[in-house]
C-alpha cells in the first residue's frame, strides 16, 4: 500500500477525553503512531522537559519560527503561543510514519488547508451534559472556569463539520479502537495509493498486447 | 452515531477473490451486513433458486423494471442483463443496515453517481502476475478465456480511481478485516453524523446562555 505516513489531527472539547484516548492509543500501538511535539512560549511546569512535553521557546524564537515558515500551524491561548514544528512532522511522514497532532480547532483547520490529505478527528462526549459532568467531576476547576470552558466548547462546536471523523467517546477502549480503525482504513484510500494503481494498470496492459 | 445504513459496493478483477472475501465477511459478521440480490435475465444454473442467488426475470420484466426506475444500477454482460432492485436496498439502508452490492464497474460508477455517499471498494491481487496465476490455477478456463479476462481487467483498471478504497488481497483473513474496518470507520464520518453534531451544538448553546 502507500509508503507515506499520514498526518492525523486529534481535537475535541476540553474534558472530552482526547488526551486519554491518545495515551492509550500510543501505549497499545507504540510502533504505529508518533506524537508530534509542539513548540510553546509558555513556561515549563514542574516535571516538564524541553523536547519531551514541549519545545520551550521564547516569544522571539517563536516569532522567528513563524517568519521562517517553520511552523505547520500555530495559535494563541491565554497569551501563550503554541505551534507544530513542520520539519519533524514532514520527516516522519516521508519515512512512512503516522504522526498524530493533538491540537486545537484553529490549528486543525490550518493543517487541513495546507495538507488536504490530513485526517481530522474530533472527539466529543455522548452529550453536552456528560461534558459538564466530566468537568465538574474533575474537581480541579472553579464553577467560573467550567462555565468558561463550556462556552468555549460551544463556540468550537461550530467547526466540527470541518473535521473528517467524529468519535463519540462513551467507552475508552472502544474509542481507542475506533481511532485506530479510522486511521488504518485511511491508508486504503485510492487517492493514497496512486502508485499501486498505476503499476497494475501498466502491468495489465502488457497482457492486453500479447 | 448515524442511524442510516451504508450502501457498500465491492468490485474487483475477475480472479481477485472478491467473492471469497464477501463470503467470509458475511460469515464472520452475519448481523452487520446484508447482501443485495441482483435481478438477471440469464437462466438459473443448477441449484440456483429465485430470490436467493438472483431474482430471475424475463427480458420483458427486466426492461419494465428499468422503465419504472426500479433498478439502482444495471449492466449487460455476454448478452444477459443484471441489475440491483432499488426498493430492497433502500429499505435496508433506512432500517440502518449496511448493504453490500457485489457488482461490476459500470454498475458501481452508476451507484456512486446516484448515491455519492455510497462507499466503493475495489479488490485487486498484489500484482498483475498474481491475477494471471490465479486464473490459470483455477484450471477451469481455456487459455483464450483467460486472455480475454485479463484484457477485460486491463480495461477495468482504468476506472479504479473512481473507487474510494483499494484492498490488495494478499491474505484472505487480513482482507476480510480490512473491508470490515473500512466500512466500520465510514460510519464515523462527520458528514454521516450531522444530526449528532446539531444536537450537541444546540445543547452546548444552552450552557452559553446561562
Amino acid at each position: 500500500m502507500d509508503k507515506k505516513g499520514l498526518i492525523i489531527v486529534l481535537s475535541g472539547f476540553s474534558g472530552a477525553g482526547k488526551g486519554t484516548i491518545m495515551k492509550h492509543l500510543l501505549k497499545k500501538y507504540p510502533d504505529a503512531y508518533h506524537l508530534s511535539i509542539s513548540a510553546t512560549t509558555r513556561a515549563p511546569r514542574q516535571g516538564e522537559e524541553d523536547g519531551r512535553e514541549y519545545f520551550f521557546r521564547t516569544q522571539e524564537e517563536f516569532d522567528a519560527m513563524i517568519a521562517n515558515n517553520e511552523l505547520l500551524e500555530y495559535a494563541t491561548f491565554n497569551g501563550n503561543s503554541y505551534g507544530t514544528p513542520r520539519s519533524y512532522v514532514e520527516k516522519l511522514v516521508e519515512e512512512g510514519k503516522d504522526v498524530i497532532l493533538e491540537i486545537e480547532i484553529q490549528g486543525a483547520l490550518q493543517v487541513k488547508k495546507m495538507y488536504p490529505e490530513a485526517v481530522l478527528l474530533f472527539v466529543m462526549p455522548p452529550t453536552a451534559n456528560d461534558l459538564k459532568e466530566r468537568l465538574v467531576g474533575r474537581g480541579t476547576e472553579t464553577a467560573d472556569v467550567i462555565a468558561q470552558r463550556l462556552a468555549i466548547s460551544s463556540r468550537e462546536s461550530q467547526f466540527m463539520c470541518g473535521y473528517d471523523y467524529l468519535v463519540v467517546n462513551d467507552d475508552l477502549a472502544k474509542s481507542v479502537e475506533q481511532v485506530h480503525s479510522i486511521i488504518s482504513s485511511e491508508h486504503f484510500r485510492t487517492a493514497r495509493n496512486e502508485d499501486t494503481i498505476k503499476t497494475i494498470q501498466k502491468d495489465l496492459k502488457k497482457f492486453e498486447r500479447r
